[in-house]
């Protein structure tokens, strides 16, 4: 492993450094890794070193690249400066990407509390959006976000349907960030078709990190589980960006819109009852309503409208496949369902 | 163990199966347990066999007393029928500890997709509430609750600050019950100062149980930690609830609420703000205000409006430990606080 | 679930009770379930609950039809009626596999310190041998087992190519059972060729069950790992016994033998020293030491003694393998190989 | 965290890679830290990457400050020069411990094959033995060790009391350095009363390292258990070397010997039959017996001889808790025996 340090600007003391593991040579089946930027927290007055080291080594042991952004605090927090920072080091980092063995295309970013307000930033209104974020006991409402630094933008109401996948922990006794903050964006992320995972624990301090004893005293009042984000992150920061495999980085494992009903076309992904309910996709997807309707209707004297009404967050895909509908005739309908143009 | 069944209900078939481990011989230290009723899903037309043994056995392995009730559903579903079925359930068990050998004030609920709904009225609006709450894929929101079972009351509304302490868990990919239900619920625990856990994964079906080979196809598209949950739940209960020990069942080991602020008395555990901002209790806090402007202006050069803004969460408890008061001179605070009438 | 009581001699108190879980219906891949027998410890003196029911439920949890034996103990203790118990018993688990929905080639045992013991000799003497062996803390050096007993045989001198795969763990400062018998037990496994786990744990006491704190203070000076073997004992089940899948019970997942060395027949899967030295298969394999040579020798220098010397563990199949010689030509050596009559 | 490479030998390329990480600071109750040292295999014909920073960064990631040493392989691999190696660097790290911000008290070594061979050295037969020893795989039966290295002595005749506290893992299946060192080892440690722990996985290549997917192919087929050595010898680390807490590095946790029979004193700690056969001691134990006899025989009609044969393993200071006695009793007893010149 390598250690080099950046230097973004000499003036307001931002740094980048860069934690750069071999490829090649006996690591025969690996020619490139993903990598993460750790934002450390602070309340935006300063970035901690508990939020760096820590943060970097667990995610360098699983492989990644990583890297640590010591982004513009105190004097110099006003937004959008410290965005600008996150921006400027993506980019770094993207454009870096042979020299640092790592895909461009699985950058993801991990902050804490004030740096998790970055990163939440990050992954809803940044230029050089992260491709996940890992947002950890994060301060994104912005009423409670301005306490801390009064500049800054309301993360919450900035989510929306292409906000980066997200992974959100924090404990529920955090005394410091309200709890709020994590449903509050989680909830969001469920309401805009945002992929997600997140952990609540039921009691600990703000702030834990990495919760290992070397970070965070082992005789502090917190559950024994506050420090399973750590693996769990890791588990699904690869089933998001892609494993290490014979073939190169696999993945991701699983769709991260449940529908398709928010694009700018029509598929088998979209919900059937969104489909029912469109004058252009009506009138292919009818038969369908038949076919359930014989199906179900057969055995069980339900309506057709019941069954709409039940199942209307099935996708057609999986609404057929349920009915062991041939893949092909599935394949077939998504065709002519993307061959329309969507008004 | 014994297995035992008690018919509740002949005509609605409304049956009790309790799951009854001995104490003492052996089990020197052990004169009684905690206890968990098991209500499985099924839309309100069944319930479902993959959510009652294979539940229950996860709980009895830990030592608890099990129960599993099959409530009313199809025909019979219509509310409150399967609320007062519970209410019959767990007044049986509570009435009946002695015979069980189970404490009645640690008598936990779990319950699955619609039976997580009636999990969640027995939490928010039960007269007979659990100790503690477990809700798996539950479907708590009217709007969708009402689906399956027309006649069902919102459970999302009614969580107030008397909510049992809740853990609530679900795949944000189920594509039945929409993850929301899970969002709304923690956030509105959030908001009310009620003490819950959460962990939301990242992909998996609906109704997946315990997870394990046995009971969900091991070959199912999910999330290799959508299981985790079993572990972590007894893990939980066991925080609140008591933990076996020599000494008898020890615990809830954290405090449920954040604050005091919602109690009909002021405390040390109130939030510093709200003291501050009350009329009876200002005059005894604002020596407070005093010692922290002291103590952080002093190096730092913030004003009190400013700390009190971003501190405004701690109680005056964690403000005064913080800053090294002696224990005694805290319990003469709580005490002269205590002493107030609030109006 | 059902609990099954069958008194096996009413003298002697020798009783089976099972712990019988449902198939089909709602677990619609399932038609038959593995199975374990449990043989809890005592020091042939008594039959311990702690070893009883909580072990029975683990495996019930995970989705095992369970036995518990009471077997003679006390004055009936004298060998060989302990293991004519086993043998009974276990024939009527096979016996019954239709009635009991168990797979009668997938029957496991456990047993902890006496019952280890017993079910040592059943792994290694028995006629109705089991399919699996877990032994706890087990008794099986015959001069520490005949401290409680002095009538019972010695468990390792019994350790054969036959012995059923084992799965072994103890405390290393059990001060009742000495850690040897755990280390001479595993080290028999491997100088017989036996597959085995093995998991020895620092610190803790003998006869701690699953050391869940419903079962062992939690107070106990024991290390945390110590339960760990419940879950892995679990996993090396299934990877042994098979697995749950919609395709049945599927596996064992590896080769129980590290060589064929030790069987009536040649094999690809005998090692490549041992087919050397053999007079039949010298001349089938000797074009594979030239392959070696010719592929080894070219970049390194090393004679072909120096090879097989280093590589002679390995089989003939994996060192073609390790040289990408095609599959289709191993197969064809296999069956050459097979085809001669080992004298 | 800072890396630095010394250089030892430019002649034979050995070289010590430190990944040094701060104290002070944030990390306010740290002022060192316990230290690890890596020893990767390669058949002392090379030392593997694959075995280096993916485990150092385990360890760092822990809190350790990490070594890999390249020791003399291939044409400089003659013994003792390898182990000549490990005596340097072990010597520099800890005369550097200061610098190094370590505790020279806390020292471990971990090796993997023949790293673990010289791993098994540094515990049994060095100068500047660790403080623990963690064996990966090794290959320290004399037979196969010298397989790769014709020079070198076996590991497992020069186990004796003095050995370092041993975690020894491997998996069952290796087909490269045979299971039986590993069974040989953990055998010879229980025969000379060294603290061990150890775990055989059911199957899985050599040569696995952490088993992490960037290290190992994770198609291999090897048990999902394999790579649980990770975090379990860091806890076992953490109970023998220390656990960082606000009061220093805090441990170890549990007693090394299981007795003091070895020791050339007599203490409490010795076995109380070792102490009734030592013609010195007998006198003060015998009273002990009569205490046991009525303790036991009251109820239980066993003989004395029954008794001490039965429970022969058990400490004077055990046995005495056991019944109770108090513990100003035992230390007494304690002092009276250490007074004693043993022969």
């Amino acid at each position: 492993m390598l250690i080099e340090k950046v230097i973004l600007s000499e003036e307001r003391n931002v740094t980048l450094t860069a934690y750069i593991q071999e490829v090649g040579g006996e690591f025969t089946y690996i020619d490139k890794r993903p990598a993460i930027l750790v934002l450390p927290g602070g309340g935006y007055q300063m970035c901690s070193d508990r939020e760096a080291d820590p943060v970097a080594l667990a995610y360098a042991k699983a492989g990644f690249q990583t890297f640590v952004l010591r982004y513009s605090v105190g004097a110099n927090a006003a937004w959008p400066q410290p965005l600008e920072d996150y921006e400027q080091a993506m980019k770094l980092i993207r454009d870096n990407s042979e020299k640092w063995f790592l895909d461009p295309n699985r950058v993801a970013v991990i902050g804490f509390s004030a740096g998790g307000h970055l990163a939440g930033c990050a992954a809803t209104m940044a230029k050089n959006k992260p491709n996940a974020a890992i947002l950890g006991y994060a301060v994104v409402y912005g009423e409670d976000a301005r306490k801390c630094n009064p500049t800054v933008p309301d993360v919450i109401a900035a989510v929306d349907r292409n906000t980066a996948p997200s992974f959100i922990f924090a404990s529920r006794r955090d005394n410091v960030v309200p709890i709020r903050n994590t449903t509050l964006y989680t909830n969001a992320c469920a309401m805009n078709d945002v992929a997600f995972e997140s952990h609540i624990y039921a009691y600990g301090p703000h702030g834990f990190s990495t919760a290992e004893p070397s970070v965070q005293d082992p005789a502090t009042d917190m559950c024994p589980r506050i420090g399973d984000w750590v693996e769990d992150s890791i588990a699904w920061l690869k089933e998001n960006l892609g494993e290490f495999s014979t073939d190169g980085l696999r993945g991701p494992v699983y769709r991260f819109h449940m529908t398709d009903d928010g694009e700018n076309f029509y598929s088998a992904d979209c919900s059937l009852l969104y489909l029912l309910n469109q004058e252009q996709t009506k009138e292919i997807v009818s038969p369908v309503l038949n076919m359930i309707g014989q199906a179900f209707a057969a055995g069980a004297g339900v309506s057709v409208e019941d069954i709409s009404a039940a199942l209307g967050n099935l996708t057609l895909r999986d609404m057929l496949g349920q009915m062991h509908i041939p893949t092909s005739q599935i394949e077939e309908m998504d065709e002519k369902l993307k061959d329309l143009k969507k008004i």
